[in-house]
């Protein structure tokens, strides 16, 4: 029996996108089981129907692709898989279940990959590393695609910071917020948002948290969405008189993760709270500490 | 007498473009004696006949600003100025007068500002951060603009790296290399620029200098000036095959500069100096350490 667990990860992280992700304490479990060729058992422990019980799994078709580059015999599987990260809420759930498979296929098949190894092979099959990265390593992750492999950066987050994960009670599809994204981009945006993102995860590693209100400005990306989120750039405003030290999409939307100091949890759930019971909708918030250890065989 | 010194300084350092810089110990000097009003002598060290000798001399405008926004009385002054950094080659001399007059200012008004404050003060004399933060914080500098003042990071580099500057003997105006970009880029490429950038300042602050070669692989400048400066990425390459960490254009050209191991700079000169031999004219090569003090009254 393999057991692994994966954490959620958000990505993009504002002036980040599509270069910067994190992870976070809200874990994916998966349970391995070989069995007789042939044979494919799986089983959602959380019970959700929308998981594929069939060759369509993620984390079958994980496995299965593994073992064929290997050039291995895939044994048969019972997988029992416990989704505790929400599906399509910008929150990392198709990455976990790759990074979970990889995981996975590398004790069954003895195949002794390094992490960063797998997480090569992670982002080739998510088609970027944004997720992928900080699932399989933990803490925040700065990653490039290289034409031979990944270059990779990854930094721990300090224990007394936590995030504020807030989803709305409505979905945006992913196809959806990247079709707003226009083709090109003035020249001065893209040059605001490097200025950006060079100052984010040089804020993140020496531990300048206060920078990152300004380090998390966008153009790239969440200006485009807005109009897909009501009210996103007033949400935002909020959580800054509330005491976030940084606020953004997580993924393409919907769902918008505040960055704050564990001490003040209280009054900015008390604020945020008292703010959504009188404009857009009904949004729900979980605070999540950072985790720092990514995706682990147990 | 008020003596300062200030160093040379590397702005856009690849994908930081706009964004990242840093200080080299070559340094301009300045010294500055109070006169009776009305006085204003200027004289150069080293002789050059270029250096404005009246009110347009960029120190003494920078000190008379000063004054001016203080609501001050500008005394009479005596500056001699050595200028060691050469103009026009993209070593942020205009940025070494603008810190070294503000310094100065700063010591005759007795006004006790911090060297932050005296960094936006330079940053919006200049138009931008890029040169002026890191000649006055030394490092490399990742900061920001707001539109209350400005957000940075400074980061220090080791002193076993070392940086070949390498000039050639022909000029590129900055108006020049600024009317060969575009106004609008792929987003694609502001996103390569935008991973890369995060990933240059990540590396810097952990020690990776590994990533380097990656990290500063830039699409949004460079590219469009390779016209202007025959050679450039055929230079680039070789300088990798001689052991360079990381090549870039240093400001907007024609300079270029490697960052090296130091234990790796005579066999990175010889082979350089061969390759110049053959191809794109004349390059002198320098070797100047970092400097990570920055800008210093004596």
């Amino acid at each position: 029996m393999i057991h692994v667990k994966i954490p959620a990860t958000s990505a993009n992280v504002g002036s980040g996108f599509d270069s910067v992700g994190f992870a976070l304490k809200l874990y994916n479990e998966i349970w391995v089981e070989e069995a007789p060729a042939g044979v494919l058992e799986i089983e959602s422990l959380g019970g959700d129907k929308n998981v594929p019980k069939d060759e369509n799994n993620l984390i079958y078709s994980t496995i299965a692709d593994f073992f064929r580059n290997e050039r291995k015999e895939l044994p048969g599987l019972r997988i029992k898989q416990k989704d505790n990260i929400p599906f399509t809420r910008g929150l990392g759930s198709s990455a976990a279940c790759i990074a979970g498979g990889l995981l996975i296929a590398n004790e069954l098949a003895g195949t002794n990959y390094t992490k960063k190894e797998l997480a090569v092979m992670a982002a080739r099959k998510e088609g970027h590393p944004d997720n992928t990265n900080p699932a399989i390593f933990g803490g925040v992750v700065s990653g490039a695609m290289t034409e031979g492999g990944m270059v990779y950066v990854k930094m721990s987050m300090p224990q007394n910071l936590i995030y504020a994960v807030m989803v709305p009670d409505y979905y945006v599809s992913t196809q959806k917020a990247r079709a707003v994204l226009p083709k090109d981009v003035p020249l001065r945006d893209a040059v605001f948002n490097c200025q950006r993102a060079a100052l984010l995860t040089a804020s993140i590693a020496t531990g300048r948290f206060d920078n990152l209100r300004v380090a998390v400005d966008d153009r790239l990306h969440q200006p485009y969405r807005k109009e897909l989120i009501p009210g996103l750039y007033s949400i935002f405003d909020e959580s800054y008189h509330k005491g976030a030290l940084a606020t953004f999409l997580s993924g393409a939307g919907p769902t918008i993760i505040s960055l704050l100091e564990k001490k003040d949890m209280e009054s900015f759930d008390k604020g945020m709270k008292l703010f959504f019971e009188h404009a857009y909708g009904n949004w729900k918030i979980d605070y999540i500490a950072p985790d720092n250890e990514g995706a682990q065989v147990l």
